[in-house]
């Protein structure tokens, strides 16, 4: 693709699958995360559709995902096409600083003044081409020395998402639509949320992040120095027979700490950071709730119906069921019903409660039921 | 117990142990039919407790259980003491008045002047003692040349029974609250209900009957002959060689109909019937609202858990949970829920929607998916 964009032919996918997605329990699961399922109904996990969504941007050769030492083989699995190197195990989850900066300093040693985008394993995107679009944008901008962000136009007066208040447009060679970026914005409630959609200056925060890997690190060492060293060191030896014993030596003291508060949020501050914005269909699907608005098209009347050999028979009900058991499932008279069918754990809640389900999870982890989680 | 009463040494107690109990689905099942469950708490099944209840009156020599050749090792498992004659199979079910006149036909010609008592399998009753005295009345007053029925004083004007309207008291011996039933009445609606319950005349009919078996007969024959034509026949074969080959034969011909129309209105009308009214905690728990109100002691804002090893997380939630698969069941913020889940069929539907279930097994057959029925 536009391989003559600005930047293009040095850029570098980045996925980060960490994240359980606990909002999903008990579908999602510590052995299972949400970037293992398939959420769409695509027929394949939403870790691949990120891949195949990157690929023709980057090449599928310059792809690394970011994941835990236990979600290897099921990656490979859903990847098959995946490099060795291009694999980045975890010891353990320590936020996304960690997963996206170390990224970076491997990238930069491999192959100094490499531009690399992180993006999420487990978000849905409808329209792959303004995607792309955005993208290539976006590594123009920091080809022009930016971090660059992809903001999502909001459809709704959302209260589930950070958003990203825009500045003046910025006028750069191959990123035409990009913006400063003002300040980012944490969840608002809905009065707060109803005004940035009529304000039309606020776009949501994907956490998509795209810049020169040096200065992402740069950017991070001002905010993080220690945190800096510590993933210097480990990207020093990563691609030596020094790696595991580094690991096993600098992991245990990485800070954890979200990328937006080590290097997207300051960067902002002293201008920075710029964003482009974008129209292409997305969705965390952090939760039930958004499931079922993603596979119902916003009609509440509608039952989606997740999993393969699904067998569900309803009578007047609403909502979503996720069926990994091939049971016969059986609603009658619910509406906004949230059921999950797993082989050794049921969740019914509703819609309106989506949000409640993590404090089960917290729950079941309080009193040691780790089985289930 | 009371052995003076009259007629009670001639007591014979015979349990109908048939009806799938479709609203108590996919609980109750083809092959595992309401009366084998544990509905109540008590640890043993319904039919365990119908047994537990009539032992003391009749003599646990003396209780016929009438069952589908279908259930014949499940209900000798749960009670080793039914001796051999007193299994009475059906080949197929043909309703109650087969169910109740076969067991009359062959109780009377085995034991001439045997009064019996049918007593549903699968009903709830909470004072026994109360039971247990009722039953020695309506004794009496099959002794004294009525067909006697128990009726439920009502505690709410329930639109889900049929109703019984007292007449004048009868003055029996051994039975001083027996009266004669005017008639019976069909299940009325709320404002009818409300009518009967402030009236006081009128009592639940729990198709209870009691009677010289010769009375109930000769009843059957009034309305019925060729039925009562085709059970004789039945009778006079079924303690010789000839059971098999006569069944064969007879079974396939026999007419289906419940008792209720075949002997008890009928009786009511000319006068034949009397009525022994009765407080002691009585239900059919006919379906999941009925099971919930059981567990709830009333109470909407509890929720009940029926199953061994039952795992549940409830949050702000009510209603009933049956579990019968030890998975964790997590429910959040569902109101006057149900929850049935089985090895192979899951139920979810609210308190409100319980009289819906049945019309889904209907479904379910008719669309052929006998397996989870």
């Amino acid at each position: 693709m536009q391989s003559s964009a600005p930047g293009i032919d040095r850029f570098y996918s980045v996925i980060p699958a960490g994240g359980i997605g606990s909002r999903l329990w008990p579908l999602s699961r510590a052995d299972a995360p949400k970037f293992l399922h398939d959420l769409t109904g695509s027929g394949q996990s939403l870790l691949r559709d990120t891949w195949d969504r990157l690929a023709p941007i980057s090449g599928e050769q310059r792809i690394m995902v970011v994941t835990g030492r236990a979600h290897r083989a099921a990656v490979e699995e859903r990847i098959p096409e995946l490099a060795d190197h291009n694999v980045v195990l975890e010891a353990d989850p320590r936020d996304s600083s960690v997963a996206i900066g170390l990224a970076a300093a491997i990238l930069e040693r491999r192959e100094p003044g490499v531009i690399m985008g992180s993006f999420a394993a487990d978000h849905v995107i409808r329209d792959t081409r303004a995607f792309e679009r955005a993208v290539v944008e976006a590594v123009a901008a920091a080809d022009a020395g930016y971090i660059a962000t992809i903001g999502i136009a909001p459809t709704e007066p959302a209260v589930g998402f950070g958003y990203i208040r825009c500045g003046a447009p910025l006028d750069l060679p191959g990123a035409p639509s990009a913006r400063l970026v003002e300040h980012f914005v944490e969840k608002p409630d809905i009065a707060t949320a109803r005004g940035y959609l009529a304000d039309g200056g606020y776009f949501w925060n994907a956490g998509m992040f795209i810049s020169r890997a040096s200065l992402l690190l740069e950017r991070l060492g001002a905010t993080e120095p220690e945190l800096l060293d510590n993933l210097l060191e480990l990207a020093a030896a990563w691609d030596t027979s020094r790696r595991g014993a580094t690991v096993d030596r600098v992991w245990p003291r990485l800070k954890k700490i979200a990328i937006d508060y080590s290097v997207a949020e300051p960067s902002a501050a002293e201008g920075k950071l710029a964003v482009i914005p974008a129209h292409f269909g997305w969705d965390d699907v952090g939760d039930f709730a958004s499931l079922a608005k993603l596979h119902s098209g916003g009609r509440s009347s509608d039952l989606a119906i997740l999993g393969e050999n699904a067998r569900v028979l309803s009578d007047a009900s609403s909502g979503v069921v996720v069926s990994q058991t091939g049971r016969l499932i059986s609603l009658i008279g619910v509406s906004d019903i949230v059921v999950v069918d797993t082989p050794d754990a049921l969740l019914v809640t509703t819609s309106e409660n989506a949000q409640r389900v993590k404090a089960v999870v917290d729950a079941l982890k309080l009193s040691g039921r780790n089985d289930v989680l």
